[in-house]
């Protein structure tokens, strides 16, 4: 079960409140990028990063140099992770909505100084990214892990808010002559594109291709 | 020319900056959400919404019992737009990125109190979503603008961040037997679907099938 926590209960919307930890972690593992809130000079920051997933860790990267990553130490932070799956369409300006999955995440952070969870953070990334790189990729080396610190946030206390469907529009709105539905966002990938300095002779992997 | 305050100045991978408000417009004009990023009881809270931009001025809606919009309200709060294009495949995991579009703009948000203003930020965030619906579907009641509140975010102090094309490997690394470019994500409208409470006779019009 997800918490019950005050600001991971919905007060509006309820209908949309998932409130099982599969749910969190389908949405999560759909996911590219996360958008990690954190707070800087008491002002928010909200950036896009990427992430990946531990049981109920969420891991996060960043140059050791940048703002956001020192800001999220030890600091409360939150991270968002949203698909948006559809714009809704409805008879009235007032409920035109969005069919979207998102996540939020609260709670403190830390930078991982472990070295093999440091290690395990990277990969749970890179494998976010594209399942199947990090054993077939050059690995880091130890310049390159102390120039890249790993964020790790507990998923203690999260919430999950799904909607999908057609709009709701008000009872008298449903005779007016206006279309009503959903447009449906597709995200797909394209063809792989070599990098032009690929060496010959190298074919595009199965776990990249198969995903097209 | 965006600002050059502390905040929207990069410190790192400076060639990734853009410096013109057209690139601003670019990014903000192509998205469907935002990530607002607010401070509720000393905690950042990142949610996705929607927006709309009428020249300088973006526009975040929401209920008004939201407390994401109460606590944005005279506050500052830091928006967050970003386009994910596609996964950049290196030959070490240390260089995987991401090509991406993002802007992020600072400032302290209002409560949008000019009834004028509050329909028109209502019709850019509508017609964000889907241009040409605002003068086709039923209007506001006067019952239903008082329950949305408007948020109006100048966008005077923004950045905006580009990454586009092949992985940079570091130079030891280009003979490694390992595929490397980018796996590109496509996003593209699906099929419009029809409410099934839709009316009999009434089709599809241009300016949601056009964009399929």
């Amino acid at each position: 079960m997800l918490s019950t926590t005050a600001r991971t209960t919905l007060n509006r919307a309820k209908d949309r409140g998932r409130t099982d930890r599969t749910d969190l972690h389908a949405v999560l593992d759909a996911g590219l990028i996360c958008h990690l809130g954190v707070i800087v000079d008491g002002a928010p920051m909200v950036i896009p990063t990427g992430y990946g997933r531990i049981g109920e860790t969420l891991y996060l990267h960043g140059s050791t140099g940048a703002t956001s990553l020192r800001a999220g130490d030890a600091a409360p932070v939150c991270v968002t992770v949203t698909h948006v799956d559809g714009i809704v369409l409805a008879r009235s300006a007032f409920h035109h909505s969005v069919n979207y999955r998102s996540a939020m995440i609260y709670g403190h952070a830390r930078i991982v100084d472990d070295p093999d969870e440091h290690v395990a953070g990277l990969r749970a990334i890179v494998e976010q990214f594209a399942p199947g790189q990090w054993d077939v990729v050059r690995p880091p080396t130890r310049k390159e892990l102390a120039g890249t610190a790993v964020l790790a946030l507990s998923l203690e206390e999260a919430s999950v808010k799904v909607r999908q469907g057609p709009p709701k529009d008000d009872d008298g709105d449903y005779d007016l002559p206006v279309w009503a539905g959903v447009l449906p966002l597709v995200v797909s990938w394209g063809e792989p594109q070599a990098d032009p300095l690929l060496a010959p002779g190298i074919p595009v992997p199965a776990h990249i291709s198969a995903r097209g």
